[in-house]
């Protein structure tokens, strides 16, 4: 690689050296030859912001590189790229804003800070020729937001459908492989160090809730902000519900998906009922998968794992050394925001899916009518209902619905749960095909 | 998105207008506004040289640009971008490098060119500061090649296993699903189009080595020669080695295998047992996958459709604007080839796998017991053994031996087969975890 820069390195400030930082540091360090060569020129940490200096390091770093003053790094003019390894929207925000202002490259894994405020970033690092790159914030370690932007870049996308958030889906891989509770696998989910001790942003689906803002707004060239998201959890889902679901042939996982329907876009994050054939139906565990529909490429799945030190790291370094190439070359600034749509996005009342509702019911002739009729009055039809007797004069009822609008559901199953022959609907779960 | 560079227009040259040229015209043509967008300025399609003018096309597009002499578009000096799209090495490769020498940037999704011819092409374009792609010749839509080259750039990879090959990956998956024989399914895949009237090709796992040798290339930054990699094709499985592949928990693919030992590489094309979760065991039908081990990342897959006109028209005209951003920023040859490595690539007989060996013995006593004693003086060790009595007084006995030399388990097989209680081996097939 002939060099035309007259630097003799590329260098690399960092603010935060927690679980990501250190996996990316490691990353960094231990492939510094093959980086170089494939660079052009040595990439080289300058200088590593941290809250704590007396904290100790998963990785092995020169004490020296280290402050405790953010301004540091940002304020460095001998920084080429800096990178934001913190999380959350502010202090993170500002430092990188000033980070730009003083004519740095950014990286950053944020996902809250880019879906909240990535549009404005990446056009204040636009309006200045540096690169401003940011795959780490999905996916983990899977490259997703390159793909979008580069290889996949001319094709029109209608759907996107991610399996972006690990904690969840290991919690219901595992209640779905050893038919458990909910709450006896996210305790040990919480032992194993897969879920936080305060679960909530996981499990009540604020993280993909983010990462699903970030993937729609690039997929649809169009902004989504998180708060035009509907966001429903796992905390409702059974492992009764996943047996039904599986005897009928479905998966049960959560989801972010992003639909461009023309005028408007749907974008929302809830548990689903995959068929067990959907490429999304066996990504378990941990793993994280990416599936989309292109105008060109057709269906197309990126899979891989969704988090963790090193997967984060690659993707951060991979962003360091993609920036570095272009600095080597003159060539930063050249891919920027690709929001260039503004559509609405629908509220969920509007969406159409199937569905699938577990009720109990008074185990008595003509009840299944009963139901079936108000489903009809809504203009809910049915594809299919199974109804199992238990114990004690009550009766299972499962239905899946065909296609029919969300608002119509909402209002059927009002009705239904007020009817003195319903002792309760148990669960209600939209259906992907 | 600003533009510095005084052109008002990309302009392609096209080689070839079959199934890709056309899917990849299609592309451009009806993508042309939002491919405009992304690249900063329109990219314009000013010549396409074909073989018979007079042969009616797939695509729509104006006849005043189609030409029946190659040189109209490798000569033209207002040809920013020569995309490749014959196929096969002469007279393909001889334009390419005609078309280099004249100062155009290079597309193309030629696999055996790349695979036999790519290393010096892409120096030859590297020396010149032009852009030469190819995400087109592996895996059709599916980003793989670019992904490699950038977003997993920090890693090093020690392992790469692909299903490349949509054809036979269909013939297989039917054979699974219908518990049909090969020559039946080859036939009604020939019928769908899915198999060319001579299928040698891919039957024989010709295409998945060109593939697996420019993925192997690219993932272990070594070159890897075609003729290097050990290639058995799918026309010795039967029905009968599916349905007991599947009795033990496995299903049978065909797949290209690279992998890193450190000293030397070792490359191979051929039918595998995979467990039933592992992440290629579920891609069925024409879709194709390749998956990775990285050391930062860990494992990584991506799937989609790895052939057909759309598809690669689309991984084409990603290629294309690409090249056209960087045209338009002044920085073409920024990522040339990347094999800096010369390793040695390891013959077949020092493979270490396990094996599926089902053969016909005498069911008689001690038959059992001669025949694991033989594995045994080639140090073959045995993980399971299944017999099964067949009419006529014969036994099937599959076995699964533990990791293995190749050349032991070849000598133990040349010995059994020989044998007089022995009717035949009827096939042996290596298993991947």
């Amino acid at each position: 690689m002939r060099v035309v820069n007259p630097k003799k390195q590329i260098t690399v400030g960092i603010l935060g050296l927690g679980v990501v930082g250190s996996g990316m540091v490691r990353v960094l360090t231990e492939n510094a030859a093959d980086i170089a060569r494939k660079v052009g020129l040595p990439v080289v940490i300058k200088r590593v912001a941290v809250r704590d200096l007396s904290k100790s390091r998963d990785v092995e770093i020169d004490p020296a590189l280290l402050t405790d003053r953010p301004e540091d790094v940002i304020d460095d003019p001998e920084i080429d790229i800096l990178c934001e390894l913190i999380g959350g929207v502010e202090p993170a925000h500002g430092y990188v804003l000033r980070a730009i202002q003083s004519g740095k490259n950014i990286v950053t894994a944020n996902k809250e800070m880019m879906a909240k405020a990535g549009h404005d970033l990446l056009h204040e690092a636009e309006d200045r020729k540096l690169d401003f790159n940011f795959e780490g914030s999905v996916g983990g370690g899977i490259p997703i937001i390159q793909p979008l932007k580069q290889a996949l870049a001319a094709n029109h996308f209608t759907e996107v459908m991610g399996i972006v958030n690990g904690t969840t889906n290991y919690i219901l891989s595992k209640m779905t492989a050893e038919d458990a509770d909910f709450g006896d696998v996210l305790a040990e989910a919480q032992a194993h160090g897969y879920a936080e001790p305060d679960p909530t942003n996981d499990i009540e689906g604020y993280d993909a809730q983010y990462k699903t803002a970030i993937l729609s707004s690039i997929a649809f060239t169009s902004r989504v902000l998180p708060e035009s998201i509907y966001v429903e959890g796992i905390t409702k889902i059974s492992r009764r519900d996943i047996a039904v679901a599986r005897d009928l042939g479905y998966v049960v996982k959560i989801v972010g998906i992003g639909q461009d329907l023309g005028e408007a876009l749907q974008v929302r994050v809830h548990p689903v009922l995959l068929p067990k054939g959907h490429p999304l139906a066996s990504v378990n565990d941990v793993y994280n998968a990416i599936y989309l529909k292109g105008s060109a490429v057709g269906d197309v799945m990126f899979y891989g794992r969704g988090a963790g030190s090193l997967p984060t790291g690659s993707a951060v370094v991979g962003d360091i050394m993609e920036i570095a190439r272009n600095i080597v070359h003159g060539a930063t600034g050249h891919i920027g925001c690709t929001c260039y749509d503004q559509k609405p996005t629908l509220s969920i009342d509007r969406l159409r899916t199937k569905y699938y509702i577990r009720l109990i019911a008074h185990d008595r002739p003509k009840v299944l009518a009963s139901l079936a009729s108000v489903f009809g009055d809504f203009n809910v039809s049915i594809e299919s209902v199974v109804q199992r007797a238990l114990p004690g004069g009550d009766a299972e009822i499962v239905w899946i619905t065909h296609q029919t609008l969300e608002a119509n559901l909402r209002s059927a199953l009002d009705v239904i749960q007020r009817l003195h022959i319903v002792s309760g609907i148990e669960n209600w779960i939209r259906v992907e095909e």
